[in-house]
């Protein structure tokens, strides 16, 4: 399937400049959304994995799926004080400023293998973050999935070290 | 299955004297997540719909399992700023102050019959700006769905005139 074909490119979002990939439409078409899940499954079937990690907000829109119909555990990485019981933090740098990851401290167990799952690769920044807030738990990154990649940026390069899958690349 | 079971009561949280229903224990179980997206599945069935209303953040978590197991469009209802193409939004009271919550316009169309699902059900404020968002761009609720109701608050009431269906009460 031209899954391409399925995401639209809005020019100029958030910022003068910027073509940003709209997944929206892609969710509009049931058996494309169907494929691209159905895809990163088969990416994730590659690997060995106790649990998926979702990033919010547009991580839980694949890893959800993923996980319902892998049959694995989710485990939500949110922005602070979203979760309610004991959570482990991350603060990481921005363009401008810093930002904060959270994770509950009980969901995943040292020696756990995760999957990270979100839906595009771009500076690589917050993924790297939920890396780290993982492995403060003593887990281990077994793979870091995403549907898009933006090649022109370096998120393959800050996320070396661990293996990064994508569905279609830009 | 004791759906019940699997979701973790935290007290005071977000503030003191709430008992907050905590939804992450049900996601790191497989069976028990499955079985929350089947049942919500069934109770769709029921309805006659186009398209599956997923409202930020926790309802994508729901949402997305069911667009991609029951093969319906999701559309996504977000904060201000985060969809990228042109947008209906609509302003709503909270207990200090407004929010405001954003649609594609392209979406939906006129006509459109749309089933509303989130995770929890408590005094009914958000999902019925969802309620008066959708109809802004002509759509019919067909029914509005939740994992679990807090039936001591008034959310049923406030969105009375609509199918208000839930897996759980408590």
């Amino acid at each position: 399937m031209d899954l391409k074909s399925k995401i639209r490119t809005v020019e100029n979002f958030p910022k003068e400049g910027i073509s940003f990939k709209d997944i929206t439409t892609l969710l509009q078409e049931p058996e494309a959304f169907k494929y691209a899940i159905d895809e990163l499954i088969k990416i994730a079937d590659e690997y060995d994995y106790d649990v998926i990690i979702g990033p919010e907000a547009r991580g839980f829109i694949f890893s959800a799926p993923m996980a319902y119909a892998a049959q694995k555990p989710l485990v939500l990485v949110r922005k602070p004080g979203k979760l309610p019981s004991e959570t482990e933090s991350h603060e990481y740098a921005l363009e401008y400023g810093t930002d904060v990851l959270e994770i509950h401290k009980d969901a995943i167990k040292k020696g756990d293998k995760v999957l990270i799952v979100d839906d595009l690769l771009a500076t690589g920044g917050t993924t790297k973050a939920v890396v780290e807030l993982v492995q403060k738990l003593g887990a281990e990154v077994s793979a870091v999935l995403f549907l898009i990649e933006l090649t022109f940026l370096p998120g393959r390069e800050i996320l070396s070290g661990y293996p990064v899958r994508t569905v279609l690349e830009y």
